[in-house]
């Protein structure tokens, strides 16, 4: 067994068992966790020490003298239904009233924005008023039968991570936390001196684990304490009246209500963002860097690291921007929930070294009588370890009550396989990613920004709204691929670089994947059309480039050869070639395995050229199209799975033109894959299952190798 | 048996067994078929003679002097991808050049349009030309990686009827008929002097069944004799030089091309009617109805009537308009399909009687050796059976070779039977339709201008893309119900008649059925509210008052407690409320027997007040809700079944909060109906199916009587 590039839990009074655990794990640092103490024994553990520090709660007794300076966010009322020409719109029916309550402070014919839905007018200010006494807007001079919205801003006046955990453990009169918002400079000054005090009084601290910076994601409560919004890219808690005057001096116009609640999506990033969005969060990272910059720096000149973690109040640090190096951040820690998740820690740029946790994280919920949370912990593994073959973490942990994983000595014993495997792995390799064979571009209005972040709600969560997306994220991850992210202004601006070989653009129609209005500029669509008739890929999953624009759905339905039916032009006859039995994209792969996860109804070839591979019922789920030299390839859907992720490989491959190149560095079992690693002569074949695998590799020179491979073995070869 | 009220065809020399079929099925009517001589011996039969008259075609050697009149259409070419600055777009590779050859008479540069569809843009006349040798159009100055469609009027050489009859069939070298377009004066005067010429010649003849009048429905032949455009609605083939300078002097605009082949779409009844569209209807009306009286008034002038075919070349005569009965036709005939196309005849105001033909008809294709044409003929009639109660055919009749109907002694029989069970309903109803119990009407762009029209491509022919709305039409049309058909306009010129019970808007999201930018007109969205709010009744189906506005899909989800997520709010927690097991409006339907249609995605409960009562994975696919007095009912399909009427029957009282008269004259038994006539105080049970039904009805004064039905069987019963 190895030892190093693993971080422990600790927990209080746990102290012999810890470092037992900690030898057998072969960890080298020691976390806290949320509201667990380092004794000293642990302390003089004789491992690197991470603190988790929390920047802007956890001060209560300040807070209450600042009850003005804690977070913000524009909430929009129900729509409520003029009956007569008045309308009494209550604000908080469907709030919750112990995290939210209305902002009173800040003028409301100032700040606020009475919406009529029905006609889309912006009421005058005099149309209307906030009651004094109750939490009702008056409105008057109304439509009748037009539904009304009033956006008012809100305090939020407790911390939504508290909430969460709270609520959910049923933590009774625990006092509720206050966050700040630093955007007010005594809130920022408080935050600096009391890291400055901080750092004096923890000298035994290497690592400062910052959990996290200052703007929480959204996670709004309703009336009846669930969850009434979540959004894990969700900007809407970075809003203030200070916030708007300095947005309004720096970028020269105002923000109104509506940018931010948005007629109910409230910033999803499924929605095409406006300039305004934009302009927004390129404000708050700005704000956010130029402090955490503050912080960092304070921590460095104690000697210490400064580690962030990817989430919770995360909003602003927009770690893929290009400004995100310049903070000094020494490390990335985040939540492995996926392969795409480990991915998204491990591609930041900027840092020393990332750090996964690793799941399970040990809690009741994973470790009660009975459980084998070793099954969780194989899994997170497996599909981590894919992904950390392409782009390497260089450290790894878990989290919780380390007490608990004490009792399940299997999954004691796993861990150490497990932990051994990725110190093996980061040695073997050194650190480097395995070596790609395709350079993918996934294309939308984001690009870079949200690189991994594509298609999620709530982080590592596919729904039924996004499995059939997130799959190709998912895929991607560990596939042998590099994996750039592209925005429509990237390709606009500067073109399509040269070493890109496919292009993907993915997701359902009106959305910023997909891309929306965006393909209604025909320099755009003639740019993309010019570079895959040169002979390049594109992959469209779902209802790519689908704007309704001169008569067509898919504005590259030329290059996919297949469009969407939307009604309006059924007297057309539309006739489906034969399906494709054999082809190249579903060579190994059983035709009945196919999943293309939700339909998407009514799409068709546009003429008897398109390849039709699968199709059900009037629905083209895969087909492919000769586009000049280039080519274009459509899944209707791509849902995560071993096979599925072969299928994206091979369509990827296909697309490119480079199906000579497919079968070395590949196996003939889709539940493995190999990894190359060429500077060191050596690969990895891994077995994606929990079961046995068999596969054959093929390497150059037309040679083979048999792997009999265990369940979720990985196993190493030395090429002479 | 009686006698009466029913035509037969005839053929030559079959004059014995004419005579007898004639008698066993009771006709008092003769016809020829399309191409059947009536030989002396019919017309000496004594019954009535009807013989088709075919106004504009069957004249070749008049035409090969007139071939500038023949009709003609705009065709767009296919999309013509530039690869540098010049492009040349071929014109007719996909058109059949038997049926069409390109217009050069009319100068292209003010004829045509050549549209950049990447751009939008129309490109300037100085940038194209056709090439005088080929039927090319060269392009140049173009945009490198647009597509470029030119369209280019053509002439329609060949009649498209005979067309499909003569390929169908396989005719070989029969030779081609070819229409003729009466918009040019000398073409008029032909047709008015050949028709006086053939009431002279004809004066045997009691009746003139024009088939039809001028205009063809859209059907267009591709370069592989198949079908490639066919639109039963469609009035693409009504354009001409002559029209559209009439049109302009007459509107005082021009016509574009692109109002005719708007994309690709071709005028479709499912894309929302532009202006344009609508007034180049009404400007086609007016000459259609203008000429077509001049041939009526000389019909009945010679002493004969005139009836009109609804079909083939029928378009402009717009039998629901309020200017056709000025027309003065006395008589309509046409093809009983279902239900609905039996309504789309009766329901027509401004004649003196309604003639069905029914199916089968007497071809080859369904009287085979060993076929039983019984089946589809009882088929054909249990669905016209129910319309007719409703709304009265005065007429019935077959079509095709009575020599070939003769070799089915079976079938002979059954005609029989359907023919005296016709007569009796007749007889019985007094000519009248049932009574009906509710008031219902159908809300969409077009009104009662396409009453029983609506979601129709071809005639009578469901497919996987309407099969889930035009299944409404179909339960209508022989429910208990009065059914009106509003437009819009309509409604927001006139309001809503008071009578009218519930209104339903139904159809896939962007077309003119479910109503798309309509309801982004506050007028139109508050006055429906105001409407059912008073304690009216809202049916939707699909994706109703569906356009993206406000943060809203389905703009009155809030009278049906249902909206569509399009990925623009997946971070609102979509809580839905338990499924309802028992409601009034299922229940007499077996829950595993419900089956709406093609799925409608993502749609969602939009608060816990919605009464779900049938959902699946997300999609809601049956709720209702409270809406103040009033109600509202979501359906997301309704494909025709004896259960799905039933449950549109109780949603639509349910909706109308008449629940507590649903059960007198209601069948327990859902493959039963009953008409009830209360002038006469008689009702007819009818077993819709055919299997043999018991069923219980409801009476007045919680009276019940129970019925055992023969498959197929109507049974009358007097109440005292």
């Amino acid at each position: 067994m190895s030892v190093g590039r693993f971080t422990i839990p600790t927990e209080e009074n746990f102290i012999q068992q810890s470092t037992e655990l900690a030898e057998k794990w072969g960890a080298d640092a020691i976390r806290n966790s949320d509201g667990t103490h380092l004794d000293d024994d642990v302390i003089n553990m004789g491992k690197r020490i991470y603190s988790a520090y929390f920047p802007n709660r956890g001060h209560n007794y300040f807070m209450k003298d600042h009850m003005d300076c804690v977070p913000m966010v524009y909430l929009m009322s129900e729509r409520t239904r003029a009956t007569d020409t008045t309308v009494d719109v209550p604000l908080m029916v469907t709030y919750f009233a112990e995290q939210l309550t209305i902002n009173r402070d800040a003028t409301p014919q100032r700040f606020w924005e009475v919406i009529d839905r029905t006609s889309g007018e912006v009421l005058p200010i005099d149309q209307w008023e906030l009651d004094p006494h109750t939490d009702v807007v008056h409105i008057h001079n109304a439509h009748p039968m037009h539904e009304y919205t009033v956006t008012f801003l809100a305090y939020v006046i407790w911390d939504p991570v508290q909430m969460y955990n709270h609520i959910t453990n049923d933590w009774g009169d625990k006092e509720h936390e206050i966050a700040f918002d630093p955007r007010h400079p005594e809130i920022q000054e408080f935050m600096l001196n009391t890291l400055d005090k901080w750092l004096v009084d923890n000298p035994h601290v290497d690592v400062v684990r910052f959990t996290t910076f200052f703007y929480q994601f959204t996670l709004i409560f309703n009336n009846e304490r669930k969850e009434k919004i979540v959004d894990w890219t969700g900007f809407a808690v970075t809003v203030s009246p200070r916030a708007l005057d300095e947005f309004e001096r720096e970028y020269g116009y105002r923000m109104r209500p509506e940018h931010f609640v948005d007629g109910g999506s409230y910033g999803s990033s499924f929605v095409y963002p406006s300039k305004e969005q934009r302009d927004w969060l390129d404000f708050t990272a700005d704000f956010v860097h130029s402090l955490m910059k503050q912080m960092v720096e304070r921590v460095q000149a104690a000697g210490k690291e400064a580690m962030m973690f990817l989430g919770d109040q995360w909003i602003g640090t927009e770690p893929y921007s290009d400004t995100f190096p310049a903070v000094g951040m020494d490390a990335i820690v985040g939540s492995v929930g996926d392969g795409t998740t480990t991915r998204m820690i491990a591609d930041i740029k900027g840092v020393k070294y990332h750090e996964g946790r690793f799941l399970p994280y040990f809690f009741p919920d994973s470790f009660y009588e009975g459980a084998d949370p070793s099954i969780e912990a194989w899994d997170n593994w497996r599909k981590a370890r894919r992904a950390i073959l392409r782009s390497p973490l260089e450290r790894m942990g878990y989290g919780g009550y380390l007490s608990l994983a004490a009792k399940f000595p299997k999954f004691v014993d796993d861990v150490a396989t497990i932990a051994n495997e990725f110190r093996d792995i980061y040695d073997k390799s050194g650190g480097t990613g395995a070596q790609a064979q395709l350079t993918v571009a996934l294309l939308d209005a984001w690009g870079a920004r949200r690189s991994w972040q594509e298609f999620t709600v709530a982080h590592a969560l596919p729904n039924k709204y996004n499995r059939s997306f997130y799959g190709i994220l998912e895929a991607l991850s560990g596939m042998r691929v590099n994996v750039r992210f592209l925005s429509f202004d990237d390709v606009l601006t500067n073109g399509i670089d040269s070493d890109i070989d496919v292009i993907i653009n993915a997701g359902p129609q009106g959305t910023s994947y997909s891309g929306a209005q965006a393909w209604k500029n025909p320099q755009l669509v003639s740019l993309i059309r010019s570079w895959v008739s040169s002979g390049k890929g594109f992959v469209g999953v779902g209802q790519p480039s689908a704007v309704e624009h001169g008569g067509r759905l898919f504005q590259l339905a030329d290059i996919l050869g297949v469009d969407q039916e939307i009604y309006h032009s059924l007297n057309v006859d539309k006739y489906w070639p034969e399906l494709t039995e054999d082809h190249f994209v579903i060579q190994d792969i059983p035709r009945e395995s196919l999943d293309f996860g939700e339909a998407i109804m009514n799409t068709f070839p546009i003429s008897q050229q398109t390849t039709v591979i699968s199709g059900l019922d009037g629905q083209v789920q895969l087909a492919v199209n000769s586009y000049d030299d280039g080519r274009g390839v459509y899944l209707s859907g791509l849902p995560y799975s071993a096979l599925n992720a072969r299928l994206l490989e091979r369509a990827l491959f296909y697309a490119a033109h480079k199906e000579d190149q497919y079968a070395v560095w590949g196996s003939s079992n889709p539940e493995c894959e190999v990894a190359y690693f060429a500077e060191k002569g050596i690969y990895a074949v891994v077995n994606n299952s929990e079961q046995p695998q068999h596969t054959v590799v093929s390497l150059p020179g037309s040679k083979a190798a048999t792997f009999d491979l265990a369940p979720s073995a990985i196993e190493w070869t030395s090429i002479s």
